[in-house]
């Protein structure tokens, strides 16, 4: 994906794109997308199964990822777009790698931990908080999610 | 490290070494092993700098190590001994790997996870909480960290 030239709301469709791709691989269907310098730096999608990975989600592997391609542990210059709001997992790693803006599309009340749960960002030991901008192609992220699990409780007979 | 039998307190020991592995190579001096069935599984230390990895804590490392030698993302069976008490991003790993038990050496008012900051295990969706038994060596494994600390501060002269 590197060096990919982009528009303002493009990261968000290849980010849903790429959580299509989970779904198809029968992975929770979430997708993720760094953008560096107007660039898309890396684009990802959960890989927990397939991996033997508990912690292959993701915005988990995007980072590590454009961290590998950019030689730095400090994505300063880098927004992460992501289908899901990112568990508290997600949202530390988030922190340390010093991404500036993290863009995501379905809320998460259950799982989440950037506007639910341990709300990470809100926290003393939080030392990088990022921008925040939540509700980005929510409905399409959500059905997408919606319809996965709908799939799993049918015995895959959607 | 796959096969090595140890007796009751031999793992921390073994993190300590790790950790002291750490110390050497100029990384935050934390060390992790996994135990699977009275064996040690895996033993890991912090490797966040020379890996431009700034997810790269002891204890994702011995998760991932750990899941890929087992193939699988459950980790029902085994014990996490860390020289740390782990932080956030940490602490949802070890819940998602299913961890069995959690032992931590040093207390971390200022990072921790578990007993400190967001204290990930007490919340609602936080689905699988290990048994943890904190303090573990604490002395040993506290005044470790406190000499990379110092040395960093006076600029690697100790």
């Amino acid at each position: 994906m590197n060096g990919m030239f982009i528009s303002q709301v493009d990261p968000m469709r290849h980010a849903i794109q790429m959580a299509e791709k989970a779904f198809f691989h029968n992975e929770t269907p979430v997708g993720a997308v760094i953008v560096h310098k107007a660039h898309i730096c890396v684009a990802t999608s959960n890989n927990l199964e397939s991996s033997f990975d508990p912690t292959g989600h993701a915005e988990m592997l995007a980072i590590r990822q454009a961290c590998e391609i950019l030689k730095t542990t400090h994505l300063v210059d880098c927004d992460l777009y992501v289908t899901l709001e990112p568990c508290v997992m997600c949202a530390q790693a988030i922190s340390l790698a010093h991404i500036r803006r993290l863009y995501f599309g379905a809320y998460d009340p259950k799982g989440g931990g950037v506007e639910h749960g341990a709300r990470f960002f809100t926290h003393p030991s939080c030392h990088h908080r990022p921008e925040v901008i939540g509700g980005l192609f929510e409905e399409k992220c959500g059905a997408l999610l919606t319809r996965f699990f709908t799939k799993k409780r049918l015995g895959g007979m959607l």
